[in-house]
């Protein structure tokens, strides 16, 4: 098969072996891949993939057809439509992936969206309602509100009936953000003074968490899931416990098959009629043929999109 | 009534007009009321009472005998032994306090043990159990394990089946600390090197910080309730998400009634059973009466002491 590969700081398309399902595992035809900020960090050398998947394949996830079972799958059958986060690898002709990480694409999402699905929505449902336990009638501030996480998460909040405000610095991108559902988007300069918040999502990174703590309502959570702008920060815990307030942090990609198999069924059971029924979509900014992915890294690189960026197969 | 009175910066002894109960509410003849750290910073005008409670009078946590009823008081009758948190006013010789915030007094406790019990076990007990979720086969890290909380948070993580580890500065206390069933007391210089931990209790404050986040298993939470040698820390992101880590922060003082209440019950379904078998007990450090409540103060201030110190009236 050909895949994205990563050779000396540089990403082209190689040939691989074709890879085989063990079992509980099923071989995926890759319809469209998305592109994710680990993508770039491992192009650079940096975030290697975790054992078990290739380490010169990225992708982190995936949308296409069920090409073959392994031994004892019972959950998806020869030409399913099916998605799923992976370790990496995703960004192939094919990839293998346990069965109790694949989810089914809902029916009317077309490829490209399906293939820009899995990484974010999981990974904002995941930090937003999993960790910190949003609720109706809660505020939510989404920092990085452009970016594929970003927009996932401001919409589930917006779904979930939380009062979402979005910071984005690109203001030719705010109006975007505004009609997926945002109340306010503001510029991240000051955003403590639109507080207080019950939830922040913190996609930017250490200099903001000192006005995400002023930011906190009493008992507010704040989650960190990306610290493009740097992982150091200056924590004042005396504020913190006055407002009774939560910090965590996690990523995605290190869990184990059982707690990633976990995310699909809280997709299954919360995301997926949101995007069936059409209360959510998947803004794609733009889509690459798979012999197109330096190009598309470097579009992804720019910035200044509004969504993701999706590899097509 | 007589009781413990702040004025210009030191506690005395003065008279005070009798408290009423009203609707809901309890007065309390009291025979045993704990310090706790929160008192001394009262006494240097920080840490004010917060709305409701007498705001010359401290003391957190009292025990003693129901002395009169107000208008629709249900779970208690005249002279049953009770024990509780409050907001302030503990230490006099009465003290009004709602119903839903009371506990009996366990048989077999005397007077000095349950004036001691409130605060720190349930302060410990919400933090380690309610907060951070501990359970048996975990391990444990208690700071500043030689006072009041964290031999209450020693004991309940050793009777939950926990592994504890237990910092204590003053090695003349280590022993004592040991007794009360920590697995390693050591002292606080390295402790990293003893984890990693599944929860851990930090009393001492931010500089500690950086090395609970080194100090922590994966999916570990550190959960901060004093700050006493300093509120200030840096944190490092990219660390705690590595570790999947969550720090949470809090006070029990400035709650609202339903969350105390909440804590109330927990206290009677978990720690008191406890108490009454026991499985774990208040060390009492040592005893004053309310005239000598300033040298009380003193004695807790000065320090190096294994428990708790225990006005009677």
């Amino acid at each position: 098969m050909r895949a994205a590969t990563i050779r000396d700081g540089a990403v082209g398309v190689e040939e691989h072996p074709d890879p085989v399902a063990g079992a509980g595992e099923v071989l995926v035809r890759v319809k469209a891949a998305g592109l994710n900020g680990a993508d770039l960090l491992q192009r650079k050398g940096f975030y290697p993939a975790p054992p078990g998947s290739p380490p010169d394949i990225p992708g982190l996830e995936l949308a296409g057809e069920v090409a073959a079972l392994g031994a004892g799958v019972q959950r998806f059958a020869v030409g399913d439509r099916v998605m799923a986060i992976v370790g990496g690898g995703g960004q192939g002709e094919l990839c293998v992936v346990h069965e109790r990480q694949l989810m089914p694409v809902p029916d009317g999402l077309g490829w490209e969206e399906a293939g820009g699905v899995p990484e974010v929505f999981t990974t904002a449902h995941d930090a937003v309602f999993t960790q910190c336990g949003l609720v109706a009638g809660e505020r939510l501030l989404v920092h990085g509100a452009a970016g594929g996480v970003g927009t996932a998460a401001v919409q589930l909040g917006a779904a979930a009936g939380a009062r979402v405000t979005a910071t984005v610095r690109n203001a030719s991108l705010r109006d975007g953000v505004g009609a997926l559902g945002a109340a306010e988007v503001i510029a991240p300069e000051g955003f403590a003074e639109h507080g207080p918040f019950d939830v922040i999502l913190e996609l930017v990174g250490g200099p903001n968490l000192p006005d995400d703590v002023k930011a906190l309502n009493t008992g507010g959570r704040i989650v960190v899931i990306g610290v493009g702008a740097g992982g150091k920060s200056e924590l004042n815990l005396l504020a913190l416990m006055a407002k009774r307030g939560t910090i965590r942090a996690s990523t995605l990609r290190a869990r184990p098959l059982e707690e990633k198999a976990a995310t699909a069924r809280a997709m299954e059971r919360s995301v997926l009629p949101l995007l069936q029924g059409g209360a959510v979509r998947v803004p794609v900014a733009e889509t690459f043929p798979l012999d197109r992915v330096h190009d598309a890294y470097e579009r992804f690189a720019a910035g200044g999109k509004l969504g993701k960026i999706v590899l097509t197969m």
